[in-house]
């Protein structure tokens, strides 16, 4: 019995020596993390550039590769140990002229109403496309009303996002089914075109792009589907309530290209113990082109270049070797997570942390996590070095799209977790922009990522330490 | 032996099932308080109303008048068991036409800056007032450079809030005493007036007003004191490092009158079991001028009235009296809340539990309270029930200005907690405006009032338990 005991006690007197070291030395570190990010912080500066100077940044546009090159060359001057270009062919999908669309009540009585293509959407005919309406509450509904109402109309998808739902998040991906698979599964019941009410939770005039797909439809069968403002799916509504019959016209006229090459941008801070064990902190640089891509997701890019240039700063060296990737093509192909992820498998890369920032650059609440309960737990024991900083939330969950190619059984995933609420005031629209962005806001994310990464790096994950005991 | 151990078992399991029962039913008046709230509530209306149909409401003026008599008008409707007016005398001043300032680097070289005057300043005179100006970075350095070098000039406050705080308020708190005090304390040492940089974080062009104070100084001797934006406060200190003996000049047209008849306003809903005691939640009704008061204290003051709302139509019938006052003159006299107090001491009402709202109608984190530790130790048992909705701040601190009088030894007072990364934006400054608040955000903090208002009428404050063991 004699064994047991020492080591319980050596096990006892460690860990609280251990804990109470590295709890000092770490809430140092996050404070001196915080005070640079608070009183030096570039990722403002970069994000005015990425915002203003380039502006919105859709997968093949020359905004694009323009914010490819300059967040290269930023990168490059953080004194990095490496920094590169990976390849990858990404969708191209322009939007053309802006769009138009009326609802007529009668011959010549028209209302004009806000509208926007969505993104990877056909066009409509040259002359616009003008038919009947039925309003539906989610693809759901399609079957209820069958063929015969639903041929040759336009399909209105008409739900809410809930406004009772805490966060947000929920709210849109209990609605955003309508967007991505309403047009594909109005075509099989003869409908023409597509309107949906825009992911919004505030009544206003503002359309919302976003990605919807045709799955296998064929091209011939394929229709053209808009979002409409809130304010006018609620006019629209009221409308067809007084006027079964009125038409909606549409004209958009976007199209696809064949792919173009695009760039996932990569810069590392090679580990000085694990150099072959990665740390992934990043955010996808496209966007979509209504706005300027500042909250989506521009905040979550210079977030990511904040925490190795802070790094850097500090003259801190991680033990493992800590990567900061700009993706290419989340919002409409997620080509760029794909490659980086499939290059990391073919080069047998060992990744044991990914974080991703790809939800606003508002006030930080804490991460949400794609673990195990022993890494979320590790999480949770340093919740008390959060405190002084308000970062409360660490919970499993979503962690980020780019990431998520990644997941396997040992990487510990997570996401930013920033105030939700006014997240989809701005999402895919045109007010997306830099006025949008709060200069603390964005940098108390960053300084909140930084000392997630800072103390994976420093403690390591639970499954690296499972691995260390064999 | 036998007594205690029966005793104790007692006391476990009627805890035990005391607790579960509640903790349901609690979780359902939450729920049933939020869904209320973010699917049908009233307070973002009224809101508009305050801020766009009314406006800027200061102390003495028409505008806080008009929002006596509509709040009034609108509690009336809610079927409260009484609302009434309390008189209160109090100040008026006005700022007359717009200020005029400009820094004049040579005779007829001139820069315009943004000034605005502060609350409770005296006019310059007619023609204005130019003078050399001395830097300084606090009161402090006033005896450091003496009446030698400050006599005859213009004293310019120049202490930015410091940025590396993470709450703004802490850094507010740093540097208001320059406002504050700064004109009385610059009068000792000949100053003929006083520029103070704007509270606030951001960079821009808004000069933010706010209270001063002359203290016992006599009229006679009384400079006039003005706030200029944190741009121009900027370019005014890089601009004295090139040429130390330019001139300031500005003209401001305010005015003290003489007190006035004004208003809280007030509405109850009496208990049930115990209708003398009183719980009080609520934010002034006053605002500066420049904005239109919509976070400052527009937000405090619907969510107080969402309060009572959610109550009546929940048919929730509080056990303790419960009030919504909606306090006159906070900004610059704080005469309403010292007259409730006054009044209620009066009466011998018995006040066990006030709270305010006054930080902005942003994002709610959760709740600052004044009180004791088993107070507060029963508040973090209630965690777990905001848990879902965000709420995770409970600390003791600062409550609130109107509250504040109606402090004893056994009133637990606590002040609504939002995010407060934007309030120093917008805060006394020309953009507090209603487009500057989020609904969702705004219905949320009256949520989270609500549920501790139920809370606390529930389980009754620690003091109170303590009163009925005697």
């Amino acid at each position: 019995m004699k064994h047991p005991i020492f080591f319980t006690m050596f096990m006892v007197c460690s860990f609280s020596l251990f804990g109470q070291t590295t709890n000092k030395e770490d809430s140092t570190m996050l404070r001196q993390i915080y005070d640079m990010a608070l009183l030096e912080g570039k990722s403002y500066d970069w994000l005015d550039y990425l915002s203003n100077e380039i502006g919105g940044r859709l997968s093949g546009s020359i905004e694009a590769e323009r914010a490819v090159e300059y967040t290269k060359k930023e990168l490059e001057k953080l004194g990095l140990d490496k920094v590169w270009l990976q390849p990858v062919m990404v969708p191209k999908w322009t939007r053309g002229i802006p769009e138009y669309a009326f609802i007529e009540t009668a011959p010549g009585i028209t209302s004009i109403v806000n509208v926007c293509a969505l993104g990877g959407s056909v066009a409509t005919p040259d002359g616009g496309l003008k038919a009947e309406v039925i309003e539906v509450q989610g693809v759901e509904d399609l079957a209820k009303y069958g063929r015969e109402k639903i041929e040759g109309k336009i399909v209105f998808y008409n739900r809410p996002m809930q406004a009772n739902l805490i966060e947000t998040h929920a709210a849109y991906g209990g609605c955003v089914d309508q967007r991505y698979d309403g047009a594909r599964e109005a075509a099989k019941y003869g409908a023409v075109g597509v309107v949906v009410r825009s992911m919004n939770l505030r009544q206003d005039d503002l359309p919302h792009t976003g990605a919807m797909s045709y799955g296998d439809t064929p091209e011939s069968k394929r229709i053209p589907a808009c979002a409409i403002s809130t304010n006018a799916a609620n006019y629209l509504s009221m409308a067809l309530k007084l006027k079964s019959d009125l038409n909606f016209f549409f004209k958009q006229n976007c199209k696809m290209y064949q792919d173009v090459l695009s760039y996932n941008v990569i810069g590392e801070i090679t580990g000085t113990e694990f150099p072959n064990q990665y740390m992934v902190v990043g955010g996808h640089l496209d966007s979509w082109d209504l706005g300027d891509g500042s909250h989506d997701d521009g905040a979550g890019c210079v977030q990511s270049m904040e925490v190795v240039r802070l790094f850097k700063k500090m003259n801190y060296k991680p033990r493992h070797s800590l990567r900061v990737v700009l993706f290419m093509n989340e919002e409409n192909g997620l080509r760029g997570g794909n490659k980086y992820a499939e290059e990391a498998q073919l080069k047998k890369e060992d990744h044991v942390f990914g974080l991703e920032s790809d939800s606003g650059g508002f006030s930080p609440r804490g991460f949400s996590f794609d673990t195990d309960e022993a890494n979320l737990a590790q999480v949770k024991s340093w919740e008390p070095l959060f405190k002084p900083y308000l970062i409360h939330y660490f919970e499993n969950g979503y962690s980020g799209a780019d990431i998520g190619p990644l997941k396997n059984d040992k990487i510990v995933l997570s996401g930013l977790h920033p105030d939700s609420q006014r997240y989809f005031d701005y999402h895919h629209a045109s007010n997306d922009t830099f006025d949008a962005i709060n200069k603390r806001e964005l940098e108390l994310g960053g300084a909140a990522m930084t000392s997630l990464v800072y103390l994976f790096d420093k403690y390591g994950t639970r499954s690296e330490l499972k691995d260390l005991k064999k």
